[in-house]
């Protein structure tokens, strides 16, 4: 599919605004996001009021309106990189495509500005193929196809749930690389698409990352927390977590996971060097949830996303929520995430 | 790891020739293969003698040594593209790579050659990473990192058993593609080396491919053969399914198998229309082969490549056996190799 074929009204952009001035951030993506509805969240926590350049057709939401959704809660579910969940709780749209406002458009090996929004729309819109790896990647990229030897039968593929974009010059590295490899830079462009297999795990991040909401929004799940969880990417784990969780569930029900392009242009946020004085205890549950996702298997009655999430949350609570508390955490935040979706999502 | 830690004593390179000049062939690979061993094994159907030019340090294999080997049985096991297994057979090093007599140097992006060889045995050299996805490819590659959320206990990997390469121009298609779309041309030259997950399946294509032998060398069985199969790789199966089994059986050893870097420049060969007048049966079989490799636990008592073989020739057996008489065909096949196997390499 070209990108004259996308539908922009079935398309939510959602913006986390960890920053009051989304200047720079907006009019960098302003030929790409034109024509698509905005979602702005801006962290509970932020104090400033924020700062929108015109033209745009976007909506702003506060920690007043979360309030609002969340009773009595507070809001910390959805502070700092969380409170991009929000925007997905609250959208309407078939499909969401979620960036970090540090990221701008990256540029091809051509030099040409990569539009991110339509790769992502239109890595949704075509099959996944997760299980059977095509050596030639994305078959459903134009000038691609299946290799000699894929089965015919697996070649009309399965829906497609999410589509994980990558990074040029800063890339995604947790805390420790970060601040060992302060001078390390991502300058390869690897173009292409593939979906991961089945059973396979990855950490998906949420730093540019589309999905179709009407698939799979509930699994999109902000639900792990670290105590000392600041304000740059790479003293996150919500995003790895949830994106565990998004891939199981999406095996589980018969759906795939794509990687690859689109690229953004990451620029530089925070003092890696500050991070190493932290204690990175994402280290510490990553290897608590490997042997978790291996070994878990979804009862074959969890036929929804919601009845997937809360059974994941129910395996967390049984077999990690002795080995640490956040993990009890994390497992509450899946409960309640799912009772929040499913009244802000009967309502309307 | 550089192209100048290499050690070229540790690596056959392994050329099947079904066309007897392999002047153009070898002397466009010459800078390449310069300071290597060869061996050349020839079609035990070719009848013209073998035209090889001068300089290179080459062992050549004939249907006479075949027949050596083989004591009364014929060579039939070795004829057209399987006739290179008898050069892995017949190898002591550790290391194979084995190109097609169609396939000249690709050039990458930047214009540059691409050195084939080095690049498959870094392949092997560095680890692979099958147990978790990274998202940035192979972490191994200069420049490339383990992405945030990569458990710390994985980041070691697991010795790589295979590097399977890719083709720029004619991609390796299957007989009904490769006629219906007689234009189409792989251009795309993607900048990446990738393990494949664990349990994922792929269709590994013999055309470019490397593999540690010490690892894994009896896993690479010529066993199933096409009954119309030709000249052409298109009507070959025995690559895609001598691959299903390498893969499998690489997974129950905890080894990994890569994919993607390097690329080479496929040659048109044979008339891609004519294929469509034979009915290609590899369809038929490949989607038989899904569901058995999809199902198949090797028993934990298989600790050796060579148990493994046998282990998964009984199952063929009994298993699918009684579909197609190409399979009894195949399983037969896989004891007789591992015999042979068992023979030469017990007695050098």
């Amino acid at each position: 599919m070209s990108v004259a074929e996308i539908n922009k009204n079935e398309v939510d952009i959602v913006i986390g605004a960890l920053n009051a001035d989304l200047t720079q951030f907006l009019s960098s993506w302003r030929t790409f996001f034109s024509g698509f509805h905005l979602i702005v969240v801006k962290d509970p926590e932020l104090k400033e009021e924020l700062n929108i350049p015109e033209g745009f057709d976007v909506d702003v939401y506060t920690k007043t309106d979360m309030e609002k959704v969340l009773g009595s809660t507070n809001s910390t579910m959805f502070s700092g990189y969380s409170c991009r969940y929000f925007g997905y709780l609250v959208s309407k749209k078939k499909y969401i495509v979620s960036i970090d406002d540090d990221c701008v458009p990256a540029k091809d090996p051509q030099g040409f500005l990569v539009d991110a929004v339509s790769q992502h729309v239109i890595n949704l819109e075509t099959p996944a193929t997760p299980l059977f790896f095509n050596t030639l990647y994305d078959p459903y990229c134009e000038g691609a196809d299946f290799v000699r030897g894929y089965p015919f039968s697996l070649r009309s593929g399965v829906p497609c749930a999410a589509s994980c974009g990558l990074w040029l010059n800063l890339a995604d590295l947790d805390a420790p690389t970060q601040a060992l490899k302060t001078e390390q830079r991502n300058t390869s462009y690897v173009d292409a698409v593939m979906t991961v297999p089945a059973k396979a795990m990855l950490p998906i991040s949420g730093i540019n990352i589309a999905f179709n909401r009407e698939l799979v929004g509930p699994a999109l799940v902000p639900a792990l927390r670290l105590a000392g969880e600041g304000k740059v990417r790479w003293e996150t784990l919500e995003d790895v977590w949830c994106g565990m969780c998004l891939k199981h569930i999406s095996d589980h029900l018969g759906y795939g996971v794509k990687t690859g392009k689109p690229y953004v242009w990451r620029n530089e946020r925070g003092d890696a060097v500050e991070s190493l004085r932290k204690k990175w205890e994402g280290m510490k549950l990553m290897e608590k949830s490997v042997p978790f996702f291996e070994s878990l298997k979804l009862p074959e009655s969890a036929l929804k996303v919601e009845d997937c999430v809360i059974e994941l949350a129910k395996a967390v609570k049984e077999q990690l929520g002795s080995d640490d508390p956040a993990f009890t955490q994390a497992a509450d935040a899946m409960v309640k995430w799912i009772q929040l979706w499913n009244s802000v999502n009967s309502s309307g």
